[in-house]
């Protein structure tokens, strides 16, 4: 019996196939952390051939960078400088409750005590990103350090939140901590 | 030749042997992650008897969480409400940078990542101490959440500049890093 369409469409679609490696990338990365996850067990997963993740991402460290850089809320930076405290806690922690990004994340924490380079690499990647977004919105010299401690806020929300994933920071509903964080956020972009 | 008199009166004084193994334990728990560090290893390089180390602190994981609370950062909290964000923010940088407190960082990290439990304990015991003496400052209704989202903002920061270590975050003078943190706590604490 032949495929239906909507499945033989999908699997030869480029772009389907890389948001699948993606997917596996983030899953095995969490599980194994960057050392043990390799690039055979990632396209295993992913259902494709080893080669086409080595042709879409050319070395595990990119695929780990591409994997857990978080890009809607790079995107979700565009708009008035006012808002943007809550639009980019928001975009964060709705990202991190649908555990898109935790998984992410918490390969990320693991990488960095273990093999630093690479979550370097991704916090340069995430920082070029988040900057080059943030000059869009503000001309403000101290733009770099904003980011900075932009970054720092959302660092320790999520290490409590979700890697640690205890007390009363764990227990609040997803909209306090969108809340609080806010106000942090606000106190770094407006002063 | 018989050692010096001070020499010899530190090796008998229970409090710089109790010293001496938590300085031991740091550096061990920050070099092997907290499954890979052992006892005997902590109590060799202390210069201790194993049995020692177990009078005083019982278990590696009661151990761990001695080693690994920052509880001058909790007595510095003491003082006028005003000036408590400076204090606490003044405090956890400098014995960060004298990286007295950025080993036990490092290995709660890696033992967020893969000993969960642990961490949560040792999250736990900061916690508690940390309320303790924020309601000896403060009548705050909102105290614990308040304590949690100061963890969050110290985390984060300590993430960057001393973990990651790279960018802005760890290129910054301790003054700057203390500053652009304390401005952060003062809105957690002062609203």
């Amino acid at each position: 019996m032949p495929q239906p369409e909507t499945t033989r469409k999908r699997t030869r679609d480029p772009e389907a196939k890389r948001t699948a490696i993606l997917d596996a990338a983030r899953a095995t990365f969490a599980e194994l952390g960057y050392e043990r996850a390799t690039i055979r067990e990632i396209a295993k997963r992913a259902g494709v051939a080893n080669g086409l993740v080595t042709l879409y991402f050319s070395s595990k460290e990119n695929l780990f960078i591409a994997a857990a850089a978080p890009q809607q809320i790079v995107q979700n930076v565009v708009g008035d400088l006012e808002g943007l405290p809550r639009r980019v806690a928001s975009s964060f922690i709705q990202q991190m409750e649908s555990g898109e990004l935790a998984e992410s994340f918490t390969a990320l924490l693991r990488s960095s005590t273990s093999d630093r380079s690479v979550a370097r690499e991704l916090q340069r990647a995430m920082r070029e990103q988040s900057i080059t977004a943030y000059r869009q919105v503000s001309s403000d010299d101290d733009a770099e350090a904003k980011v900075e401690m932009i970054v720092a806020v959302l660092n320790g929300v999520a290490l409590g939140r979700y890697v640690l994933a205890d007390g009363l920071l764990a227990a609040m509903s997803p909209e306090e901590v969108i809340d609080r964080t806010t106000e942090l956020l606000r106190t770094v972009v407006l002063g």
